[in-house]
């Protein structure tokens, strides 16, 4: 199956920029530096990568300014945003596989249910009774949706994803399998001698362009609902709890948690296997570094770490047990800053 | 599709407590002080609510105490557990949808396996030779339960549960979307150049009133089982290890991992994020904090921590990378003082 | 269902290793050394285990060295290496099911598919264009394969897992329930005010004798592919993000979470919670303690670590506050100590 194919002034038609360099060649796809063949586009950020650049065999390269296209001895497409460009040249090289309108006949859709033009509903589907689907969403093998919930339009889930009642889903949205949105948030009332469920009969919004990893869960409400504000992006086994609130275009990187009712602004990175508690206020525009963990609000803007630095363990062994003395080393310390002092002053 | 409402004086013939008020307002639900209308019922545990209960549309209220009633201008319900109660309210306005028994004809459930009576199995659920199902047992759409295994009476699972051959599920347990209850744990031998996996041939047995969160996962047994003790709770994405014991009516929250043949005791709560080693025991009643890191016995009840405070970026490259030095510090600081005596026995 | 029996000497004919002990008692299972019988196995590794052994009721034992069983009363069998023997010995008496070759009927195979010999394509199994399964692949109930993936011969696929399109199996791979193969790794460009994700174009390369775990995720590249090297093993919950490459027999616990590009060598084994950043090598035969973080290369083999000691709650309290104080601490360490230097300089 060849794939489409573009002469470098098609792609610069396409994604804007200036060629710089004579030849126009065809070029069959985009590569990494390491693997481009002639036929392929490379893609080089910065001065960094100029070595492997001029070692590679990629026909021509995506550059971030005119000074790097200098330097190269191919044909470059000078643009000012090289990784958007670069996103939308491989978007151009690999389309997505075309929709199979219509509903496989071992889908199990609900007489109530509505369907939108030319969506795509796969063997093994499940829809219960009153959801909504939108036009040209698809929904892919053995995946589940709830009653009452709604799929906006263009929408993709893939196989084997979970989308529990009531819950609204908006346009574009992309679910990875094994996701689970609208599972019951973990709402507990302590009851004597055992633990008593609290019903939780919230929904989750989802609202449009949102993409949710594999194996993500996003809980439902316990009262109120959870809501996803559109453009954020989650990666793979992310836990969202109920009654979060996130903001417009955050990005959460693979592993993080966020406990129950925490608003996260807009613009956030969270980055891998982040921890941050519950009801708890992150401001726009805040990263949280991967692997750190946040009991806290966090009001400005800014980048916020909590990780320990690895080292061998022997070394480990010797400097981490002291961490239980830092309070004891703090007065010690103060201690002979105060007697010295008094030497000092007993000497003058 | 109108739900059920109640005088406050019905909730109270339901809940318990006492009216304090003259109105008896007709309420059809339950919410947030927030967004609470005049038809609903809002919750107060404590004075530092005071201010948004006053502020909030809420026509009644579920209060902790009659003081706390006093400072509020609506009628209110007085009761003992204000977050028991408020469990028992939300159920009462949320009844949950009715089983609707029988078995679909897209389910596929082998010739050898036991129903019982007027249990729910949706369509795509696989259910393999020799299972025993609960009666009034719901099994979600294209959940997939192993040979030999029984699921108690008035269990629900929801879609897309896995639960393998040959474990035990009690009565009332809750499996939600994603979960894995039985897979292989991770056993494995060196065998000169290679691993050896060790065939896992214990059982999952979880007893009574258990509920088990979206995509975690809970590994059958080495040799014995692992046993989750009846009232559990446990969150999202967790991961309980082979050999396991957790004890009754301990709750887990989410992304939670727990390493093999580690027994937790009973009513302990384990916070979002942490990870407690193998082969370890935790008494009754500890708390193990969100984010810790537990690789030790922890014989007394009481709460642990383990976590790193969280700080600017820049703060947290001058002061964790100390950390490293932290030995070292603490033997010049030893060293400083013994000096400083030295000269003080000198100076006397 | 009675399983397969063997006399001691039988075991010996499998396992190789020297009997010692005049009797050759039937054995019809392998128990740990608390719930074993008359006629189970037991398994003494070493002398730590010595009293135990002798308080059970095991019929023989498996162990290390003849002179750990000149101290037990019941025949032996001494092997080299009894972890190795021991997982055999379980095998022994717990052979795999039968493979019952054959496409269930509601299954839904793709007319391009290619099917093995003998193999068994569970209900509910959504198979789609082009793909090739191997001879004796279980394909189990609801699992979906994508178009154009390979699945070796003789791989073990259970209950509701998920491999994506164009990505290839190896021989011999067992893929536990909810794992999720050849999702879109996290590839995002932030343009002007939004993210414009990068399609995900690479594959996911598995080699022979993988194990995967439950809910496991292994994304696919971006434009080169992720690759499992032969012998790797995985447990539940792991995250292996786009364009890692794990070496061959390396071994990694549940919960860890590994970024894109990570290299990480041979024979490692990464421990629980653990989180590995993107971009770094690890070299051959390093162990990343559990619950550490490692953002840096690691270019020699060896144990690392970057964990917290956990203490009780008002220890912690006290102590790791004292963390933000470490760079102040350590200044102020040094001026004592210059002080006193430039003291005891005036004094001599």
């Amino acid at each position: 199956m060849p794939g489409p194919e573009f002469r470098l002034a098609e792609l610069q038609a396409q994604l804007g920029g200036e060629i710089q360099g004579t030849v126009d060649p065809i070029l069959r796809g985009v590569a990494s530096l390491e693997h481009a063949t002639a036929e392929q586009l490379g893609f080089v950020v910065g001065g960094g990568h100029l070595k492997t650049a001029r070692a590679s065999q990629a026909g021509a390269f995506l550059v971030a300014s005119s000074q790097l296209a200098a330097e190269l001895d191919r044909p470059c497409l000078v643009v000012a945003n090289p990784h958007a460009s670069f996103a939308r040249a491989v978007a151009l090289f690999h389309p997505e596989t075309a929709i199979q309108p219509g509903t496989h006949p071992g889908a199990v859709v609900d007489a109530t249910v509505t369907l939108g033009e030319n969506c795509e509903i796969g063997p093994g589907v499940v829809i219960e009774a009153r959801a909504r689907i939108g036009a040209r969403a698809r929904i892919g093998a053995n995946s589940v949706i709830g009653a009452d919930t709604v799929i906006g339009d263009d929408c993709r889930l893939y196989a084997n994803v979970t989308v529990y009642h009531g819950c609204h889903i908006g346009a574009r949205v992309i679910l990875h399998s094994g996701s689970v949105i609208g599972a019951d948030g973990f709402g507990l009332a302590w009851d004597t001698d055992r633990w008593l469920k609290v019903p939780q009969v919230g929904r989750v919004i989802i609202e449009d362009d949102v993409e949710i990893g594999a194996n993500t869960t996003v809980d439902r409400g316990a009262l109120d609902d959870t809501r996803i504000e559109t453009g954020v992006k989650i990666d793979n086994q992310v836990q969202i709890a109920h009654n979060c609130h996130i903001g417009a275009h955050t990005a959460i990187a693979g592993c993080v948690g966020i406990a129950g009712s925490t608003r996260i602004g807009k613009r956030c990175r969270i980055g891998g296997g982040a921890v941050i508690m519950g009801h708890f206020e992150i401001a726009d525009d805040v990263t949280v570094s991967a692997g750190s963990f946040a009991a806290k609000d966090i009001l400005c803007a800014g980048t916020y770490t909590s990780i320990q630095p690895i080292m061998p363990h022997a070394d480990w062994l010797k400097n981490a047990a002291q961490i239980r003395h830092l309070a004891d080393m703090r007065q010690r310390l103060s201690a002979l800053e105060k007697r010295f002092t008094e030497i000092a002053q007993k000497e003058s």
